[in-house]
């Protein structure tokens, strides 16, 4: 089903705070800063080896990431794996009785095809599935 | 520092059960299983793409495995970046006022050296670098 983790996602109370431990201590460059405000969230992605660190910080206090950050505090949010095929992937993983967020994929960031499996289907951990915009 | 992550650890209460998640229901083969008595854990070790996912599971109720997971559960735990050289950047950082578990490393599994940052120097999460064993 999948080869390669797409990216590892990380809640952070203040991006800019962030990417000085990743990118200016730790020497994991920022490619880009994306703000998507319909989702409450910016981001900022770091290539590294064939995955990306994406750093999540709320804007505003209404969003998915910011209830996290209440709950949880910062730190390690979801993993996300690269799918060929988000939609047969849910469906195969419906079939085998894994409690689904998502039946079905839907629009992500970047044109990509997302779906999310639910925590408790996946062991505690809140897993993305990303199909990447055909080319 | 790092071009690379290592691994990403996540905390499961039963070995087997995690892997027929990730193993036979995502497709993320595990390519070995090990005991580690000292540090109280077993440890399953599936590669994916560049990097791999490392499933711990506590062995007895005393590892620091066992702590995690009575206090948050299963799921995501830690995330380990491959270094060349675990104490210059545990210097480093230490030099940069990034608050430490390890002020040096220290021999990991498989002949690594690893050290670890504190989670709060790293934004919550627990981070882990390792420099593999010279060839």
């Amino acid at each position: 089903m999948t080869r390669q983790i797409d990216h590892i996602g990380i809640a952070v109370n203040d991006l800019e705070q962030a990417l000085e431990f990743w990118d200016r201590q730790l020497g994991i460059r920022c490619a880009h800063i994306e703000e998507l405000p319909e989702r409450g969230v910016r981001v900022a992605m770091l290539p590294v080896g064939d995955t990306r660190i994406e750093l999540l910080a709320p804007l505003g206090d209404k969003s998915e990431i910011a209830a996290a950050l209440a709950k949880r505090g910062p730190g390690l949010h979801h993993l996300c794996l690269r799918s060929d095929d988000v939609d047969a992937d849910l469906t195969s993983l419906a079939a085998a009785g894994v409690r689904l967020i998502d039946e079905r994929g839907r629009p992500g960031a970047g044109g990509c095809r997302v779906g999310f499996v639910h925590p408790k289907g996946s062991g505690g951990v809140l897993l993305e599935l990303s199909q990447p915009e055909p080319r």
